[in-house]
């Protein structure tokens, strides 16, 4: 329970500062003889890196991949997979004036009261550089729960939102905009609005929604690892997310029982689905969906009021490349996340079938 | 990973049905020597039963705790706490119509898919009532932490609002109501109308918010193991809830960078806080509040269409004594696992400290 | 972390001190299904329980279990099964002259320390009677792995050891005699010997060999979790035991490497087997064979020199009924860990498989 | 629980093969502040490497170890300390013989069973090169620990043991020779037979014995995690180890109670330490000492009948730099393993302390 691990069967453990020398992770507990899609992991990465649009920040993260053990020709061997990722275009001095401040609604402050130190340069361990790691973990569980799908996608940004159900949607459309926003007409509103604020040096936050399908009935483990609830703790642990609901989620919570039951037909499903295919912290073989919410991004190109660690309030301005906006990025670890969860349950799931 | 226990240095270990034996618990790791009041424990216990009003279910759970092991002379001994609550009201003939069908949102359906066997009577594991568990453990956890407070109250059912902030209620109030609302006006809009679904034999979602008050700083193992991501595991967790918000949850998901900054003070303090008391996954010393989402309770005294075991569809009308509205009686459950989290950071926390 | 649970995937948390209201354990994660042989449950704890025979302790412990959850038309259901074994035969007035005093290589006096206060009545927590819960659990293990033997028998009581392979033993004859070795005549010497040693008050040591058959191949998870690393644990956490080896063990350190390589037949068996049935910590499907020692019983009914928790020292004798030689009780001890270990690392190796 | 993690508070996980690119590992929940001392580390590294003298393995691992997080201007920061060291000398070309065949009690037939494939390459992730990074990890967790002294050295070697007790040793004469056997007489014995094994193509077996000074009072978890139990895990999970015995071992289960009782003294120290520093799986303040027994190494220069994965048995003769006797270069490795358990159950302790 140090903090950096995720999982029990199939297990991440990550480490890594966003301007040390590398950052990188430990799979455990992938099951052997899998041959490894290596450009599948690369594509993901791809997904995450900041540069690729100008809706994103510019930095250069090459984001490529060592593996260091447990693959054999090809293949998982059972024995953990090392892998590190060389942080390459590291501008340490844009950090120079972080030594002595603490960025508003960034973790410079917990870090230094928590820990006694801090590396300051980029946020350190609290840099959402550090998610390079977890997707991946992710991209290699994609790999173990092959047949099942999971889909992330912008929903909104600031009060720009989707206003289709997610069943009117074409997910094949996720990945043709900067926005990662399936709905095309919505996705350019999105766009623009970024823009702008890029311009103004503001940021803004936004939604992700994510949609999980043919999901076998059964996983999850009540009562307090139900599969929502790990799903829920996987997300809330990414940089920035402050919400989640499933299903129904908020609104559900406003309505009558004689309204929001999903009754089945003959053949066990549902015909709706309220409950967003998790009753009882197991998966009833329906569709699994969620939305997320993510704040704006917390260093801003304008001037504010900053504390230093002697105590002062000087007036400091944000520097560096950062995201106007962190949600297109963030859907591939959220995916990440999901699958992690999935391939861990996937496994302990496993024991219960002769 | 077999899904009943909760935490690492204070750990809960849960078993039990809604109509066996007994259920009850074990927590592992309470420091010793803590002078247990008994009464605070039976308290909490005695807000989370049924019967207390007619807002709810009127189901008699005496709900008296018998601790078995690890207190000795009122003191705890450092040794696993084992207990129990005896299951007396049961009326499991309640439950004989519910063997061979799988009554809607609930999880009769997947517990059968899962395990091969289920024990029907009343939910059998799936139910609320194993919930009673973790109050009692919430109850004493909280005395490992005392100095901090933790207060949950409802702030909505169906579409009825509390529409001031937290900072503008009056905690005091929370327990003057049989709906748990410090808003007394809105407390009486609430209870006229879960009484008026209850003649009708339905039922309402709702929500309760939580704040934490008098919390160290430093909490929070990163980066898997955020504060906010474990609160969330375990709130999420708990029977019927879809949903939870921290701090600005989905509402600063719309919100810009420069208007979203908590800005600090010389005191190290936010002048807001809209981050919600967690900056980066470890607390920052300010208040945590969070909002969750509690769907309607599934069994509605009308009649629905329902599958059998033999893939037939049959129309059945729920039976039994159910609540109406269930986050009156979720407040303490909510408490009780934020209870847990903190118990078990706390102890966490104290290693790094000299 | 806490201490008090046992493996992972098929998990037991116990409670219980030896004069308190009962003792107990929750078995986490046993496969739904199981039709449970009750009697085969309650025949292991009548071979642990004392008061069988003249040669151990005279106390009556009735160690009747009763299950509380978990268990529905008697099988196992997939969710926590929680039992207790209420304490009867307890004389806490024996153990009044102990509160100040702490009994020589007993842990009255370390429980002090670290925990600043104990139950002293009969050891408390530290007592042997807390492997009551462990017995009951490995019952039921043993019938999750139920084609794997489990054969553990007294090999040495004091000076008097078995010189035969366990290979030239009938275990059929294990249970012939009071103090559970299967070869008769030295049982007899054993016997004898204990008897002796009682009528002066005086206790002790012996061994006891463990053989396990018909192990599937791969059970083990490396490189810390190796099946004899976490056997070696699970034996070494019974009261009592100083030490432990596997195959060849202690004498395998005096050969040679040409003596002591085991050489495969064209079926992939061994022809010799100082291995001991695991090589790199995974089982290769030969018998797996441990033995255990057992220091001698600490209560002597002699005098000896005490120290009070005023820090004198004060001449005392030891009360109470207590064991000359602990191992005739302790092979179904062995026995019930050794399953423990087998049902987790069963279950976790299912998963590999497709 | 997938194996390759070792920890709760101080947790490492290792990954890495004998032949891959490198091995390393993660050390998670190190406290903040500690300035490292890197020639400390490298000097554990350089005890553990082949090549020291002609006793050992001629291989050059250069085993320099490239930290990559978690330490920043030479302090731990409490982030994850990620580590590789490269794999150099790599010739893998004496291993091309063995990718169709299972080296005599070597792991390459398990593995094969249990994973369905195997890096064969100098017996992959079950070579004993994979102890690197225990030596890391437990190098830094002796800074962690810095006042308990861990002594571990050779006690025999096949049939040649030190014969006086260990406080009549001086340990500082562990490394003044080859075999790090701290009496010099018997030291030059068992080096001129290791030489003579050598020359035979012969390996042999051995003991070592580990001796920890200055211990607090308190560590250790009952039930299970008893402090010797992990120890025992600990140390069995090393390549080779086949027993544990701690205080009086093996010898104590002849003993009586009345001979093997520790009496204390006014002061709460005991004037004998037949328990070995541990009553009740808790530390007493004592020394706590232990002895391991290893194996001969499998690998020997001479031809043996050797099963290949056709079910075919064929004569092989063992190649490759290997150590005629393990034990001289184990001494660091049990070293490391007692130190993280200590610095695991240090942490974990402090919990208990207001």
């Amino acid at each position: 329970m140090a903090g950096n691990s995720f999982g029990t069967l199939f297990k991440l453990t990550t480490f890594g500062e966003s301007h040390g020398e590398a950052i990188g992770g430990v799979i455990d507990g992938c099951p052997s003889g899998i041959e490894l899609d290596f450009e599948a992991i690369q594509h993901e990465l791809s997904r995450r890196k900041p540069g690729q649009s100008t809706l994103v920040s510019q930095r250069k993260e090459h984001d490529e991949v060592e593996f260091l053990s447990g693959i054999f020709e090809g293949k998982t061997t059972g024995t953990p997979i090392g892998f590190i990722i060389k942080n390459k275009d590291q501008k340490s001095s844009d950090y120079d004036t972080l030594k002595d401040t603490y960025r508003p609604s960034h973790a410079d402050f917990v870090y230094e009261k928590k820990y006694g130190i801090r590396d300051y340069r980029g946020g350190g361990r609290s840099s959402a550089r550090e998610t390079v790691s977890r997707v991946v973990a992710g991209a290699i569980a994609k790999q173990v729960i092959k047949n099942i799908q999971i889909n992330a996608f912008v929903s909104s940004v600031g009060t720009i939102f989707i206003d289709k159900p997610y069943q009117a949607l074409d997910f094949s459309l996720i990945e043709s905009n900067a926005v990662r926003c399936p709905d095309v007409l919505i996705a350019q509103k999105m766009e623009q609005y970024i823009k702008e604020l890029k311009k103004e040096g503001d940021t803004v936050g936004g939604t992700i929604t994510c949609v999980i399908q043919n999901v076998p009935i059964g996983l999850g483990e009540p009562v307090f690892d139900k599969l929502h609830a790990e799903i829920g703790k996987a997300v809330l642990s990414i940089n920035a997310v402050k919400g989640i609901e499933f299903g129904s989620g908020f609104c559900g919570a406003q309505m009558k029982g004689s309204e929001h039951n999903d009754l089945h037909n003959v053949d066990g499903e549902t015909i709706t689905n309220l409950s967003g295919g998790i009753q009882g912290g197991i998966s009833n073989g329906m569709d699994i969906y969620f939305r997320v919410a993510f704040k704006p991004v917390a260093t801003v190109l304008k001037k504010q009021q900053v504390l230093t660690n002697k105590g002062e309030l000087i007036e400091q301005q944000g520097k560096g490349r950062h995201d106007p906006c962190v949600v297109p990025r963030a859907v591939p670890i959220v995916e990440a996340m999901v699958a992690l969860v999935l391939a861990d349950y996937y496994l302990i799931h496993k024991k219960y079938k002769g």
